[in-house]
């Protein structure tokens, strides 16, 4: 729980960023990519959504700090720092798949308190403090929670790609995913809130940055879900990560990755 | 071009079979499918669009064949002949996934003359002629044009997942992967429109039914794409599947995966 209710201003955050990114995808621009040469609408989108962010956060708390994926960091020993990822999945997003969204997230005291992940194409937000989860969208408004899930014989288990991942860590990864009923690839943010959501119930990845988890923190906490490294440390300094539904399935993984 | 234009009743059975599916997508008829045992959502949900829409083929063209994922096939030798696949993407669906879709294809004298594919939940249509093929949805209303692409070192591609192929495909299809810009997991459906958008290069799939492809050939033919066997043959029959924007990328993944 935050000491201060910064829901509202959440959603600010979230709309200004969906106007300043909506432009930029599936439109002519995206397409022209490769004829205008330099020009990366996904670059310029990421960094005029961070930019209106920004904007946003230092005139209403010009004492919070702030780190993004664009712009690097200000004010990072602030009580209150925002975590900003204005297009997380921005392989799906160049491609034309919805599997992006944008991640904002709040730490306080270095402890990620609150986070949400928005989809302004589909007009969907999944949000949580860790002490509970909601969504907001065409699926109507309800709250989040996983699912209950035994053992890893019965778990769906998504990653986005296994070549984003480093030979031995994929070695490794692949040893999970021949113990599950189901692996997935592709996803990003949208992967870990559907674990929140009760659909999927493991998530394993690596090379993950601190802002392209820190926001999903608590919406999986919130949800009921656990998320770590594969050393069972805590996920928000990113690396490689795993987020499950049930924490057997989180004990029954972690065995494989350690072992 | 179709001797009759289909177009407005083509709308109609993607607004009935999207009423049918959403009740099923993302609810707790979906959670719950663990703890309950054997109720299977998508089953059911593929099953109930897929009656309701051959209900109102029945009704409106008596005489036209029916050619169904759920229930088979029905006047297979009439001059028209409904191709249908309420849910393709059913893995996409029961994770919670957006990239799923309603195809609905139509055969006139054994070649696929219309077709659209439909995602109830974002509320957008890819459809097509083969002459031409258009957008509706949340990206506005607009024409769907393929991109050019000169050679596979600049190409995006897709499949939805090299964990559906045999083995000795799966090796042919890497020596195309480590050609490529980019090579993608996941999308179904939703690759080779976004491949009729511009959006991307090459799809390259097997073990692909013809309820799976009949409906996307006169979208991608109609954005100016091409879609064939790896052998270069007609797409239709389903099988190894390769779809391009360009005829070069075409040419030049063909020379890979027959050598």
């Amino acid at each position: 729980m935050t000491a201060v209710d910064f829901t509202s201003f959440v959603d600010r955050l979230a709309s200004a960023s969906g106007d300043t990114i909506l432009p930029f995808f599936r439109t002519s621009l995206t397409v022209d990519n490769k004829k205008t040469g330099g020009f990366d609408p996904v670059t310029a989108a990421d960094r005029a959504a961070e930019d209106a962010m920004r904007t946003l956060i230092r005139k209403n708390f010009p004492a919070h700090g702030i780190l993004g994926e664009e712009y690097g960091s200000e004010h990072a020993d602030a009580e209150y720092v925002w975590v900003l990822d204005p297009i997380d999945g921005t392989k799906s997003f160049i491609s034309g798949m919805v599997a992006w969204g944008t991640l904002i997230g709040l730490m306080r005291f270095g402890e990620p308190v609150f986070g949400m992940m928005h989809q302004p194409f589909v007009r969907e937000r999944f949000s949580g403090d860790g002490g509970a989860a909601g969504y907001r969208g065409p699926a109507g408004d309800r709250a989040l929670h996983v699912r209950p899930c035994a053992s890893l014989k019965d778990a769906v288990l998504f990653t986005t790609s296994p070549l984003l991942m480093q030979p031995a860590d994929r070695a490794i990864f692949q040893r999970v995913e021949n113990a599950v009923k189901l692996s997935r690839y592709g996803g990003d943010c949208y992967a870990y809130c559907m674990l929140a959501a009760g659909h999927i119930d493991l998530v394993i990845e690596t090379e993950i940055n601190p802002h392209d988890i820190v926001p999903l923190i608590p919406i999986i906490a919130g949800a009921g879900g656990i998320v770590t490294t594969w050393e069972n440390g805590p996920a928000q300094g990113g690396g490689r990560i795993i987020a499950a539904g049930d924490k057997r399935v989180h004990a029954a993984a972690l065995e494989i990755l350690q072992a």
